[in-house]
């Protein structure tokens, strides 16, 4: 059943893992993505968006497939010179890499929309469906740590999610304008996926954005969540600690909360299936299925499964 | 005798050998360079300097000895990507020297002054004497050909210095506010060493800030220029089409006319010698050497002899 309108939420490694097993299996045509801008941030006076490059390098098989992130066959040499230079390089930028912060940066600077320059730059990467933006303004994912607020980058790749965390905010979100596409795309939508990336600072980052949720919880589509849960831990990333610092439980409970009032199925990993039941009681739709995505094969494997399960659930629940 | 207080007026190729032969050589302590910026420009939103860090690079070692300009060991990954995402890259930027523009561009967003940058990046180098520049100011070498006005890079670069040249200016050279210690560095000299670089757009768009030009002539310092042509051909770059373009001829003439006024001394190439009589008869002191750089000790040897002959000179006209 091609064609089915599906949007994907999307952050970083997991979204990416998830944009490639719907990029290339059973339902690819009419899939969208939205991606998270709001890990962006300015090192050396380049305009790095780290979640949207991690999709874009994915899906245009040019990611570095054993660190999940930066290119493959990358080099460091300006980075190494940058160092020498007395800059701070706790960023880890390759050259190629350091090609699409130079091009985002100066299409940026001559006012061409985050939109564009990212349709741009997945068209060269040769990305076979549309990554959309939900806001062409700026976003930033603050982190309250015991001794302050951390940029998202500090907190992440500087600090290696070590602090202790307090908060999350989303600098900017109250104000951002959404995008039309992305709006466009949630209200037209049979099947919104929910990516198993960081309920907080991925999916919370671009839900923070108030007419995004919105049109989330307004769209008619089924909405199904995949966790980034396995056993009870975050396969990559400070999902725990994110989930902990809202007061929520670090389990299918928590990813559920997470997404609350919108929610209409979820996917969990076969160590999870105790929490199938509680889930049930909620009115949530369960498919309990291996999630952890290492290959494509896995990936395609994955997604198939989880749109086949919504479009059935759905039509069950229409019937 | 060291301390002998010395400018160098230095374009970039030519310059930077010139730069050598005085920092290595037997006169070095005291030696200040004034170098051109107004080759620079913006390639990719990254401000590139390519006299400045020729200067920077010879200086401290790291220049590509082979083609006189850019980094020994370079790679060029980076630009290989921009040339993927579409970009023009005729302007070759390598990765090492990336850091550089990087650095330099950011730096110059935060307010840093072009002279601190240019500070930085020589110590960061190893670079063992100062480097000043003329202004902090925008100075941009524009030339024009039959198909209309280049930038000093389209023609010198892009074009290959094919096209003919009607005219050169210098883009904001009057407004520029001359830097306090470039004035003052010029009206201190002892000696203004005038390298055997282009006339026109590497020493003439020096010259061509109103304040310089007025300090070199007002300086007590006596000025002595190395041709930049053996045989009546330049050694490197477009001198000869520039100098026609001025109605000068491609010879020491041309040379002591783009001197004109404020030189005291002139060094030319054995090839050169039937000129020397002429400028005797326009009351210029001759140093006939041989005038090609290329090893280290050819650049000593060069300039050690110059700065002799200056001071033996300047000597013979003040007893």
């Amino acid at each position: 059943m091609a064609g089915v309108n599906i949007t994907l939420l999307a952050g970083g490694v997991g979204g990416a893992k998830a944009a490639e097993g719907l990029a290339f299996g059973h339902y690819a045509q009419g899939v969208k993505v939205i991606g998270n801008v709001a890990d962006d941030d300015e090192f050396h006076g380049l305009w790095v968006s780290p979640d949207i490059d991690t999709l874009i390098y994915s899906l245009g098989d040019q990611i570095d497939r054993q660190q999940g992130w930066g290119r493959k066959g990358e080099s460091h040499q300006t980075l190494k010179e940058l160092a020498a230079l007395g800059q701070d390089t706790w960023m880890t930028l390759g050259d190629l890499d350091l090609a699409t912060h130079i091009y985002r940066t100066q299409q940026r600077k001559q006012g061409v929309s985050m939109s564009d320059i990212t349709q741009g730059l997945a068209t060269r990467h040769g990305v076979n469906l549309p990554i959309l933006l939900p806001t062409d303004d700026m976003v930033q994912t603050r982190v309250k740590t015991p001794t302050g607020w951390l940029s998202f980058q500090e907190f992440f790749v500087r600090e290696h999610c070590q602090p202790d965390v307090i908060e999350v905010a989303y600098q900017g979100a109250d104000q951002a304008t959404p995008n039309a596409a992305a709006l466009a795309q949630l209200s037209t939508s049979d099947l919104i996926v929910i990516a198993p990336s960081n309920p907080v600072v991925s999916i919370g980052a671009i839900l923070a954005i108030p007419d995004i949720r919105q049109a989330v919880i307004d769209s008619a589509a089924y909405v199904v969540a995949v966790s980034p849960l396995i056993g009870g831990k975050t396969v990559k990333g400070p999902a725990d600690k994110m989930l902990a610092s809202e007061g929520k439980s670090v389990d299918s409970k928590g990813i559920y909360d997470s997404y609350q009032g919108f929610i209409d199925g979820m996917v969990i990993d076969p160590q999870d299936a105790q929490e199938a039941d509680w889930l049930l009681a909620q009115g949530v739709d369960v498919l309990v299925t291996p999630t952890l995505m290492k290959e494509r094969d896995d990936k395609v494997s994955l997604l198939d499964q989880v749109v086949a399960f919504a479009l059935d659930k759905q039509a069950m629940r229409a019937a």
